[in-house]
């Protein structure tokens, strides 16, 4: 190991605490990027990661406004080629997030949302694994790096703030800043791990289309004595629409929704079956009564490589204690739909459309909102990223990394791949009981100081004659 | 026409004033029974229709406190056969309440809800219609014939507190109060007429099963991406089980939920049909685009005669601005059935806990709630009382009166069948554009005299020998 190796990774496990709590001020930020009560954590938050890229030496450190949420950039382009013979030394685009979900509902959480508290071996906070934990271990291993010898990689940070609204503005930014991001590859962190003891890389995540679908009845809310029987109730014609989006196997009935779907090849349906997520796997994960999907998949197929379809909210009528006998004139459903190669949000979105057209009756009218999208992606798994990444992760952990489809959707590797024609390397250090988007979200804190471990290792990979 | 029966009208014919002004003294104390800051306001109003009641000459007149809200009670039981021959002098129980509905939003009225304002033909204030004026309405024609001769007809009166809130203590005080309550039959004018010249009989009441499902699946909220296709979603799976409670035809699915309705003859449909309530009256009052309900029944026959089950309030997941991509812990459904005779509550919980035995999945739990329910009623045509009524409407308005089958429920109506075997007259004097539970609520005065005069054919057609 060379000497520089060595001494960052000996500075990183003496620097755990600092770590940590370099972690918690973050988390005390509440940027919760949907919700416009926090405009201005959201701002705290932006200047709070670009003041840590100066502290770190980067140039060019600057917080891009854009329509709703600004984006942070740097950059450092001092590396040279080490010695003669080596190849130039690369440019890495590290991409995060410094936005969070919803704490809601906050009668859940143990302790605050964003009064991050350890309890047991993990950290609790809204954001401590999706993904400012994630943010942070990047932070602290190039930090690592540059007290101790200094980086041998060129690095640009893009850290956005509307991840978890769907990114609204980061394609556009993107294509209006090409030449500024150009770089060889883009480190995403924005993944997780199977589990404690199986170091991941995501070679293909599924696309989003998110809807909100309104039924609208009677011209208001009317007395269900009276008129129980003679006008079709929203509420229940909203629920004859959801039931009707599957079929008695579990797909997902919108007409053409699988025509564009990639079967999966015997290959790698015999590689997933390998992956440590088999029913049990997910009764636990889930405490489900039992499991569910789309019939002839296994339950890592049906999260990872074939096409779902959720419904993430309900709302009608009176929903406070008691009784009210009312008919509401309207109700409404969150809906979201997982995509995977190579169906896209907009045929979605036409797909959806035309099975209301045909499906709801005239005795309501409804409306379909398209909140956001983002298309599915599949990567090479034999780039130079890919293989720095795979030795990092071997190098910390001990065992080859494990290759995956992921379930959950992370569109800027699209808009990565398509406008910049950059691959990423997609990883992290979550685990899948990290309640993400849930309450009680937690970092588990050993798996996350192995990660900036591993970081370390990835960024001087790259520059080694081996890497 | 009878002396008394003359001189009782033109009495309330001269004092068409002094009714009005009875009637605004009423309406002026804010009897809201449902806010807690009117509390003193109730005592207020049940003193005030005690004291009416002795200055009636009322016997025994009582203020029962109950839980929450008192329950007047008052009698007079000196009415003897007036002729050899003649059967006795039946006993009526007069039922009414003196609570109104919250006055709220108060922007939109045009003069003060507790500051009674005539304009037009109309007196404006909060409970006029429901049902401070019909509780008048019967205080001035007793008045009529206590004042020109003497009661022919024995009295017992039950005027409550707590109608607009569910009548919570009623039913305990009937059934501790059998002997004190026993009558031939009850006087209930808390319902309305169709219009201004169809004076209304309401025959039938519908009753109520209301319940609130709870569905849940994995232990906690779930990220869609990673878990979208591998658990069943407990919003999607309420949606199923709801879409499930009907049909194509839009018949309830119900294990038995149709085995006791009782059927529509053919005249009680012919009669129906006769009501000037079609398609477009439905269209116009609900504002919906289409009417909907069971094949095979008009609007008329489906609202009053025919069971429901109508969603009344839906709950899961994220319902706020924006998106997140949850799959919820749990949904939550409001659902309320309408009934009609010969069904009842408990059948009907134990029919929708049998549905959902058999249509649930295992993927999922619920749980049922039995929130409130209340039996349909009924009640015989022919008998003493609707006969009475039917001639003293006929006498007033010139036209036969026109029986209907209520959509909504007047649970007190059922409680009298079952706990008393009372029948009761239910009959009203509002109209149905009284915005009754609305802003600007009014009474229509010239139908309200109306009403006054048709009490007091009733209660003289009681003793007589044609009555």
């Amino acid at each position: 190991m060379s000497d520089q190796r060595q001494a960052a990774l000996e500075y990183a496990r003496q620097n755990k605490e600092q770590s940590l709590k370099l972690l918690e001020t973050f988390l005390s930020i509440p940027s919760v990027s949907t919700d416009p009560s926090h405009l201005p954590d959201m701002q705290d938050a932006a200047n709070w990661v670009a003041s840590q890229l100066r502290d770190l030496g980067m140039q060019k450190v600057e917080i891009y406004p854009t329509a709703r949420h600004p984006v942070v950039y740097a950059e450092w382009l001092g590396a040279h080629p080490q010695t003669a013979g080596a190849r130039s030394a690369p440019t890495v685009l590290i991409y995060g997030h410094y936005d969070v979900q919803p704490a809601d509902p906050l009668d859940l959480w143990q302790s605050g949302p964003f009064e991050p508290t350890v309890r047991g071996e993990s950290l609790y906070a809204r954001g401590a694994s999706d993904m400012k934990g994630q943010v942070v271990a990047a932070l602290k291993a190039v930090e690592a790096i540059v007290r101790n010898g200094g980086l041998p990689v060129n690095l640009k940070w893009l850290i956005e703030g509307e991840e978890e609204i769907g990114s609204p503005s980061l394609e556009a930014f993107i294509a209006d800043h090409k030449e500024l991001l150009a770089s060889d590859f883009a480190l995403n962190p924005d993944s997780g791990m199977i589990g404690q003891n199986y170091p991941t890389i995501t070679n293909s995540l599924r696309g989003l289309a998110y809807f909100e679908l309104r039924v609208y009845g009677p011209a208001s809310d009317l007395h269900s004595g009276i008129y129980g029987g003679v006008v079709h109730n929203p509420a229940n014609a909203l629920a004859e629409l959801i039931a009707g989006m599957h079929d008695a196997e579990g797909r997902v009935t919108l007409p053409g929704f699988y025509d564009k779907v990639r079967p999966l090849s015997a290959e790698e349906r015999a590689e997933m079956a390998r992956l440590p997520m088999d029913e049990k796997h997910y009764l636990e994960q889930t405490g489900a009564p039992a499991l569910y999907g789309e019939a002839g998949y296994s339950p890592v197929e049906r999260s990872g490589a074939r096409p779902t379809l959720d419904v993430n909210g309900l709302l009608a009528g009176f929903t406070g204690e008691g009784s009210k006998t009312v008919i509401p004139a309207w109700a409404m459903a969150k809906i979201s739909t997982r995509l995977v190669p190579d169906q896209n949000p907009a045929d979605v979105a036409g797909q959806l459309r035309r099975y209301l057209e045909q499906s709801a009756s005239k005795d309501i009218r409804w409306e379909l909102i398209e909140m956001h999208g983002g298309a599915p992606s599949i990567s090479d798994r034999n780039n130079a990223g890919v293989r720095a990444m795979g030795k990092a992760l071997e190098s910390v952990w001990g065992v080859q990394p494990y290759f995956r489809r992921e379930g959950g959707s992370i569109p800027v590797v699209g808009q990565m791949q398509r406008l910049l024609a950059l691959e990423s390397v997609v990883t992290g250090f979550g685990l899948p009981d990290d309640n993400v988007h849930a309450p009680n979200e937690k970092l588990h804190l050993p798996t996350w100081y192995r990660g900036i471990e591993a970081f370390i290792h990835f960024f001087l990979n790259l520059a080694s004659k081996t890497g």
